[in-house]
C-alpha cells in the first residue's frame, strides 16, 4: 500500500512508501554499527536457488533448455515496492492533493554472481542487463497509466543499496516529475529557439573542446559535462539525436555496454570502487519521436555528501572540476 | 578562486569551489575507516582561545567589556570558501555559460561549548545564534551582487559537517537557484489565482487537521508538512504572512528559538541524535514586502538514502508517514 502526495510549493509529487520503512525507533542512530560485508550469502533471495524466495518472475534470459536457477539475467518484482500495478491513479483531495500508488518497481537481477561489480563483468553480460532495461522499459510504457518509467542502479551503501547482490531497478511512476518535465521544457525551448537539439549541441561543443571527453568510438561518448554537479559525475550520450532509450537499436548494445565497461572500470581502478548511482534519462511518455531531447546515461559517484547548502538551494557544489577528473580517468591503466 | 557553470539542462547554475576540493587521489573510498569522534579538540579553529586560527572575525556576540575569547556566539569567514566577495559576478561564454565565484561564505560558531548540541543549548543561547543569523542575512543582502542568502546548518557527519564543533553557514550567492525561483512562481501563481499565501493557506488547513502538528504557540507552529520529503521532515512557520526572515521582528526570536528547540530535542531524544539538515527558507531579493511567500525553517533528518531513483527523476520516495512521524514525537517526553 503506497501512495503519492502533491508538494504544491514545488509542484511535486512525493511517493509514500511506509512498507518499506523501518519504525521509528528502527531509524535511531546506531553509533557505528556498520553491517559486515558477506563475501557470499547464502540465502540471499538473488542467489541462483533461492529463485524461490522472490515474487514471480517477471522475465529472464536462460540459455535454450536451461533450467530455473540457470538465468543470466533475472528480473522479478522488488519485494517491498515504492509503487504497485494493483494501485489506483485517481487523483484525491483538494489543497491536500494525493492518488494511488499505482506505478511499479522492478529489479534486474544483474547476474548470478553475488559480489563480482558491473564494471569487472564481460561486456556480453553487460549487454544483456542494458537489453534487459530496453525490453523492461518497452513493457512497462504499454501500460498508458505510467507517465515516466526511470531506470536506474545503486551500487554501495552510501548510494542507497541495501541488497549487496549487484542489481538494477526500474520505477515506473503515474506522474512526471517535475524535474524531467523541467528538462523537456528546456530542451523544447532550446529546440525552438535553435532548430537543434540541446544534447547534441552540448556534445559537439565537448568534442570541439576535447578536454572533459572520456571516451569515443562510432556511436557514442563518454565525458564529464562541462557543469557536472558531482566530482567525476560522467555521461554517455549516443552521437546521434534520439530521445527515447526505448527505441535503441539491437546493434547498438554492444558497443553501448564496452562504453559502459569502459567508464565504469576507470572509476573502479581510479578511484578505489566508489559507490555511485547510474541513471539511463529518457524522453517521456509521447515524446519518444521528438528531435530536441536525446537519451543519455548518468554515473554519480558519491564521493561528497550533498547538505544544508543544497538542499536550502537546489544547487550543487562541486569541488572537483570535470576537466581534471576527465585527466585524472584518462590516466587510470585498465 | 571559485565560479559558477551554468547548467543549461536544468537551468540551473553549479558552483565550483576547487579550494575546498580533496584531491583525486584522496577522494577513493576507505573500507570503514571512520575518523574517532573527539570529545575535546584543543586545536579546533572554533573553540574559544584559537580565535587567532580563523580568518578574520566578522561579528560577535559579547558581553561589554570582554576579552577576545569571551564571546557567546562567533561569525568567521569559512577558511575554504564556496564563494568570496572579491570575485567578479560578470556573466561569460556562449554554449558553456560561466561567472566568477562572488558571493560570500561564513560561519556562524553557534557557542563556545565544542560538543553541546543545539537542543541542549538554553533557549537564550539559540536567540542569540537566530538574531546573529538575521543580522548576518540583513547585512550580506546590503552587497546588491547578492541574488540569495542561504541559511543553513549540518549536524553530524552523514549531513555533510566536516568540523564538529557546531555552527550554522551562511552562503550569498550571485545568482537566484532554480528551485527558489520555482517556489517563488508557485507561490505567486498561488496568489494570483486565490488571493492568498499559499504557505498560510498550508498553515491554516493543518492546523485544522491537527494530525501533523508538533507544536504551537502564539507566534509559530513546528509541524511535519503533509508532502514531507524524508522521514520527519519538521518544518516550524510564522503564524502569520511574513516573506522574509529578515523581516523577524526583536520580540519574535525568543518565542522562535524556544519553538526550535522543542522540535531539535524532541528528534534528539526521539531519535537518538540523528543527523540533519536545517535550512532557512526565505523570499529572495526584492521580495521581501510581497504577500504570497512565508520564510519558514527546515528541519530535515539524515535518516534515509537519496539513491538513484531519486537522482534520475527529483522525486523523493519517503517511507514514513509525517503523521506517524508527528504522532512518535508528540509522545518523547522532554
Amino acid at each position: 500500500m503506497s501512495f503519492l502526495r502533491f508538494d504544491q510549493t514545488i509542484s511535486d509529487w512525493v511517493i509514500f512508501a511506509p512498507s518499506r520503512a523501518k519504525r521509528p525507533h528502527e531509524l535511531r542512530s546506531q553509533d557505528g554499527a556498520a553491517p559486515a560485508a558477506a563475501a557470499f550469502e547464502a540465502h540471499c533471495p538473488f542467489c541462483p536457488g533461492n529463485e524461490a524466495t522472490t515474487p514471480r518472475e517477471i522475465s529472464a534470459v536462460r540459455p535454450t533448455a536451461a533450467g530455473v536457477s540457470q538465468w543470466l539475467v533475472r528480473v522479478v518484482p522488488n519485494k517491498f515496492p515504492a509503487l504497485t500495478i494493483e494501485e489506483d491513479n485517481t487523483h484525491h483531495g483538494d489543497g491536500f492533493r494525493y492518488m494511488g500508488g499505482c506505478g511499479a518497481h522492478e529489479v534486474i537481477v544483474e547476474s548470478p554472481d553475488h559480489s563480482r561489480t558491473l564494471s569487472e563483468q564481460p561486456v556480453e553480460q553487460i549487454e544483456r542487463v542494458l537489453r534487459m532495461a530496453q525490453s523492461r522499459y518497452v513493457d512497462l510504457m504499454r501500460d498508458s497509466r505510467f507517465q515516466t518509467v526511470v531506470i536506474f542502479k545503486n551500487h554501495g551503501e552510501s548510494a542507497g543499496t541495501s541488497l549487496k547482490h549487484p542489481h538494477w531497478q526500474i520505477i515506473a511512476t503515474p506522474v512526471v516529475p517535475r524535474m524531467l518535465r523541467l528538462k523537456h521544457a528546456v530542451a523544447t525551448d532550446y529546440f525552438d529557439l535553435t532548430g537543434n537539439s540541446l544534447y547534441t549541441d552540448k556534445l559537439n561543443k565537448e568534442l570541439l573542446e576535447k578536454k572533459r571527453i572520456l571516451g569515443e568510438c562510432d556511436e557514442f561518448v563518454a565525458l564529464l559535462p562541462f557543469a557536472s554537479h558531482v566530482p567525476f559525475e560522467t555521461w554517455i550520450l549516443p552521437r546521434w539525436q534520439q530521445a527515447s532509450f526505448g527505441r535503441l537499436e539491437a546493434n547498438r548494445f554492444a558497443p553501448l555496454a564496452a562504453m559502459l565497461k569502459m567508464v565504469l572500470l576507470k572509476l573502479h581502478r581510479g578511484l578505489g570502487n566508489p559507490d555511485f548511482n547510474l541513471t539511463i534519462d529518457t524522453a517521456g511518455r509521447g515524446d519518444d519521436d521528438k528531435p530536441y531531447f536525446s537519451w543519455h546515461i548518468r554515473i554519480l559517484p558519491r564521493l561528497t555528501t550533498p547538505a544544508g547548502f543544497e538542499l536550502g538551494s537546489g544547487m550543487s557544489i562541486n569541488t572537483v572540476l570535470p576537466e581534471e577528473a576527465a585527466n585524472f580517468l584518462r590516466r587510470v591503466e585498465l
